[in-house]
């Protein structure tokens, strides 16, 4: 057996040598004489790992001190309900923009919190394109706006940050996390799942603007507060150690890869090079997303006739290109190319397409 | 080098067999050309592997149809907030018995959802024991009793399933689930984070009745719905993949050693091994905890003298015998003996301890 090329959506690929890494040291991990996932979180080694991790984040994004840095469990899903119950009190507002399905679930777990409402949604154009910003109905007192900057399933992406003013800027970047430089000071909070362009599934990532914290009001659960988190260093509790570490990894290998630059680089080339394959098909491959919303980080398309999808997906299976299979949600195919998918990944499955094309146009 | 001995409290000790395989296919998975940290949770390969999990726990354990077993994130901390949400209405109360701080901590975590109340509380005596059940103020109309059945730090278990009547008992079984046979039908929910017992950090399980969800009559978050994850397979969003592959290994590990009784039966001499060395070295270790109500799990024990701690620390891992720390709150020595740590494990410490006694006796 030899390694295929991942197009999977999430889990997804990671850099082929932290798997090797992980591999070697397996057994006994930096001279504890154990294995990684078996030493205390609260043991020398383990804290200055997880103090490395937070390091390397914080230089490869530029995270100004002013912004805590929290890996944590539950994924993205849990923070889309903790956050609105930990950056307001039950009566304020927040203004979610719907770009697509994970969108719609971060507002449903916000509703019970507070008055979440609307202020921009693409549904009815089918999660085409991204509303313009001009014309967002938004609310001058509302707690944040809300927005997915990645949808990983109708694969849209907001290609510039929206101006929200003096109102926080909230961004699940699960999909689309650390995959080119950002200004995080254009935001109030930034949170994803780690499981996309970071490490393993289990683990989500929070940057989050210290003055927004700890000003709702709220009883809360202790563990659902997350200036705990804060003042813990993300170990409040028993935290998901070997996802950590792994994320660590994975962000030594962006370090050395030439950081957030040169993979936004790389990305952009990778997603020109597919869009390029479907645009130029003739028709045969579709993306019904508007060119300028288009995600770089997931690529979905449709075959001219359903009845191909098995065969594109067999003929693929059988060049080591896996885990192409699109969302339920919206069928046909979907290629995830997130930081670790190499451009020789992505030329292997442009040649494929364009083969398969000619092969069955 | 070589692995220690490993008595860390959790995140602990993993059977090394598992590890070994974890290392082995850590780069190709099951045919899957991939990791399996980089397959999508919905596909085949590792639906299966989940399934198996769940197959393999409901054997080991006997759990009948009528409980569901959950694979979640956010440890058992997450789920002492979740479960009174999820058990009954805000009006409703729940009674506390605590015999360590993790039952002081579920209290913490309960409070602001329901009338939760200490029922028996062994707080005023150091946490050396267990309140008789006899003694305990239940109230007949509780949603659920809680206890703590094995107090990590204290190093208290009980040793008896109290009979709650037809008061659901939910227990916060973290550090001695599945470490001997138990009877499901006794319990309401029993909940717990792997990182002792059964794998990596980063999942918790929980064995509920199913009858005992979705009665609440609250409006929540979906994701804090654990009816959701019911219904959805643990995977309402993505679980921790790897994680949750770790612990199946595990699990076929328990079953290849014989099951619960015959884990049961080594941790008992395991545990039996270490109090003797403690009660035959004429006051020199000291564990302040009732014989009746000794961890199996957890032994904590203290030096003649503090100043000696660092001596015995620096002497036992000189002897590859690691993570003996105590706990800051009770302070001393502290051997996790779960499951995975080898009766050669114990009896190195043993004699190591009983040699350290002479020679600082």
């Amino acid at each position: 057996m030899t390694r295929a090329f991942n197009f999977s959506a999430g889990p997804a690929a990671l850099p082929e040598p932290v798997l090797r890494q992980v591999q070697e040291e397996l057994l006994e991990w930096r001279g504890e004489r154990a294995s990684v996932m078996e030493v205390s979180h609260r043991g020398k080694a383990f804290v200055a790992c997880a103090a490395e991790a937070e390091r390397d984040l914080r230089e490869l994004a530029g995270v100004p001190d002013d912004y805590a840095v929290l890996f944590l469990q539950g994924g993205a899903t849990l923070l889309a309900a903790l956050l609105p119950m930990n950056l307001a009190g039950p009566e304020a507002g927040a203004d979610y923009v719907l770009t697509g399905h994970w969108g719609e679930k971060a507002l449903d777990n916000a509703r019970v919190s507070l008055r979440a409402r609307v202020a921009a949604s693409a549904k009815a154009d089918g999660y085409d394109h991204v509303p313009d910003p001009a014309g967002w109905d938004l609310d001058p007192d509302a707690a944040y706006v809300h927005i997915t900057s990645n949808e990983t399933i109708h694969g849209v992406e907001f290609r510039q940050v929206p101006d929200t003013g003096d109102v926080p800027l909230v961004v699940d970047a699960s999909s689309n996390l650390l995959s080119e430089p950002l200004d995080v000071r254009r935001f109030g909070v930034i949170y994803g799942g780690a499981q996309k362009n970071l490490g393993p599934s289990g683990l989500a990532v929070a940057i989050v603007r210290r003055d927004l914290l700890g000003r709702h009001g709220r009883l809360l659960p202790p563990i659902f507060e997350l200036l705990n988190q804060v003042k813990n260093d993300s170990m409040f509790n028993t935290p998901p150690t070997f996802a950590w570490y792994v994320l660590g990894l994975v962000l030594k290998w962006m370090k050395a890869e030439g950081g957030l630059a040169a993979l936004g680089e790389r990305n952009r080339r990778k997603a020109e090079r597919l869009y390029a394959v479907i645009d130029g098909s003739g028709g045969f491959y579709r993306n019904p997303v508007r060119p300028e919303a288009r995600s770089r980080m997931n690529v979905p398309f449709t075959l001219p006739d359903p009845a191909l999808d098995p065969v594109f997906l067999k003929e693929a299976e059988a060049a080591s290109l896996v885990g192409l299979k699109g969302h339920r949600a919206v069928g046909g195919m979907r290629a995830s190319i997130y930081n670790a998918m190499p451009e020789a990944g992505v030329a292997a499955l442009a040649d494929f397409m364009a083969d398969f094309a000619r092969r069955h146009g």
